[in-house]
């Protein structure tokens, strides 16, 4: 569309360039010519993404801390912080500089929240959660929840395990909307810094998400999981408890992982295996009645060359 | 039960109806007689859904604005809006007549609600999101949060893409409990009209969902992923992002949707094949162990074969 | 750490007790001596469980109805209730002595809620829901949805069927951070004693869960789905609707259940199979590519030997 600014990071769509209607292309130094407006780039990607924030105006407006608002006892508030409408603010917290909470949040006691943190409306922090700088938790979030443990006692019955750990998400971490983060039993859950987790997904207590990883939407760990640093795991996948994935690995959608993997390897299916056979296996799957069919075929002909045979 | 009301959808339950205790019981007009007191429909399942209505009270009692609901400046009210107490609504809003937003509500600005649409406590409504007529969100949906964008920036870490787009649900959507709609990037994030959305279903940025289609339960759309009109995504369904699910497809429970499904087909498993292949694959998945050892046993008794033949 | 407590429930990691700097070590009466501190118990995992309540501080400190909490008409309250800041509670509801609902929760009309049951921030508990004793239900879920219920009409449009049920959740059920009960059509979902649920979890209208059941995060049950007593359901596991799903059964992660299962089984896969089957297939899966050149091979060499054969 005229006015419009675009972008092309992936050769591949390099011929639809002179289809465009937009004003200007940002693509990489390389790119071919073609009679548009280009703006040249190391990373298009990258360019483009800062080109958005130009555009961009963010819905923090207000500031200071609403008439309705609810502060605990001896929470101490740093500079330039925006408490919204109806959030609750438990005792003996800590809220860095330049802090923005949305309104209907409930941050309940001791809890930490580093500078310029941002935490969308309807969120929760639990009871001593620490929470890093420049960290975006998004609508709906639970930070900090029970761990989901039991004994059984004497009677056969779940006796729950109080969870007396705590949550820490370090500088720079996105948490998603509606997504759960459980406090350990014991020690804490860790999130390291500059990784970003999307929506609905499920941190078990205990796990330790290394630095600069990405769980995409529905992922879930079951507790005492262990993930390295610079990971992706794709949407919906599932990782069991007390088990290790390296870094650099990449699980592929629905992945479902029952044991440790070791680093940079891409992972796929239930139970996770590499990739590259996966894919092979999967293809060969659709096959499977047809090669059925085949063995038994063959077994009747292997049969009636051995009665020839020993005829 | 007597004074009971119920239906017979399917035939296969015809033999039970002499069995029933209630009262009356909603039937087809071909179904055959019984000594029981029938009223007849052309679609029993309908009829029985309108019949209910008839029972059913609305939790929709009280009127006005409660004086704790917070209302932005410029925001402009229609006549007979209710909004229920703590809910917050952000800034140059545009409500229409009739519309019943429950507690607890945090609506940020610019966002518009066509008449008659009912928001249920606890919900979040993004900045611009646009909502239609009749709609109706569940309890802590969120509608319009930031799109799971990162570019890698020089240092190989993930820099946040502002997502600049926003949301737009059509006509009489129904959103789903703590279900995430995300926002795109750039562009929006579309719902149509009559579209039927399920609790804990995640939305990538940038995705079209058509017109009466059913996403089940912990659904997931990856971004920018279009989906048809009349189509169903049972349970637990996934789809990558970057692809095109016809008209009419019907996926089943837990399929992983990795490329584009052309109209008018019924999908499962992972990676989605067809499904009649998919059950005879199933179920010839048990045998596998089976196979690979009688595909040993064939081995051995051609070698022997092979042996003697050439002795 | 010197000055901890830990405990070995395993034996195979009381190798590693020597190497502990705890201050001591909770094992079983059988367990073999080691020159470090033991506290011996029948259940080591069950005395852990027991000894670190001694060291756990609840987050529960206020008492009484906050001042911005809202309270409907007839609501009746019993002794030593604890109602946080910004709640909203709507008419003709009864809440049991020393129930303790945090900040931010939606109460709506006709709620019941037993003695000693909590209920943390940002829930929502629909109408007339009916919650036991010593509940406890985690931040951000909703209880009492509506069930995703439709019937198409004449149009071919889906129509909303009034979901005019309820749910009852029975006494020291725990149920986890944004999961979602959906109520009944007609009748009730069910949430039998002692069942513990975990966070992200769906329970869809109708359903029954059985007495001292698990349910793992990201768990969803379709609908009209009965699990009966002592089951475990592991994480991201489906049940479609419409089926029972026995005693004692035990579902691996991942696992999609479309049909009834028979009590004391443990199935694994989709669709769902006993999981030794499994176990065997899945490990047969990778070989599937090996397995079609093997069946290719042995096809060429039967021919070449009927050929010879016949010659």
């Amino acid at each position: 569309v005229p006015g419009q600014l675009t972008f092309v990071a992936n050769m591949k769509y390099a011929h639809q360039v002179s289809e465009t209607k937009a004003s200007a292309i940002i693509v990489s130094k390389s790119f071919p010519s073609y009679p548009v407006r280009f703006l040249r780039a190391n990373d298009p990607y990258f360019a483009f993404a800062k080109a958005l924030e130009l555009f961009y105006k963010e819905p923090k407006t207000r500031g200071g801390i609403h008439p309705t608002a609810i502060i605990g006892k001896r929470t101490r508030l740093g500079s330039h912080v925006t408490i919204g409408a109806h959030t609750v603010v438990g005792d003996d917290c800590w809220i860095g500089d330049q802090v923005f909470i949305f309104p209907n949040c409930t941050i309940y006691s001791d809890v930490t929240i580093g500078q310029a943190s941002v935490i969308h409306s309807n969120c929760t922090i639990r009871e001593r959660t620490v929470i890093g700088r420049r960290v975006i938790i998004h609508n709906g979030a639970t930070v900090g929840t029970d761990g989901f443990g039991f004994a059984k006692n004497e009677a056969g019955e779940w006796y729950k395990i109080v969870q007396a750990g705590r949550v820490v998400v370090a500088d720079d971490v996105e948490v998603g909307a509606n997504t759960t983060i459980d406090r350990a039993a014991i020690g804490q859950t860790e999130i390291c810094r500059q990784t970003k987790i999307d929506n609905l997904v499920q941190i078990g207590h205990g796990s330790t998400v290394g630095e600069n990883s990405l769980l995409c939407a529905q992922v879930g760990l079951a507790g005492s999981t262990t993930v390295g640093k610079n990971v992706i795991l794709a949407g919906q996948v599932g990782a069991a408890g007390h088990l290790t994935i390296g870094d650099n690995v990449v699980a592929t959608a629905q992945t479902g992982i029952p044991s440790s993997v070791g680093p940079d390897q891409t992972v796929s299916g239930y139970p996770a295996i590499d990739n590259a056979t996966w894919l092979r296996a999967a293809v060969a799957f659709r096959r499977l009645p047809e090669m059925l069919k085949e063995i038994r075929r063959l077994h009747e002909r292997v049969e009636f060359l051995e009665a020839q045979f020993t005829r």
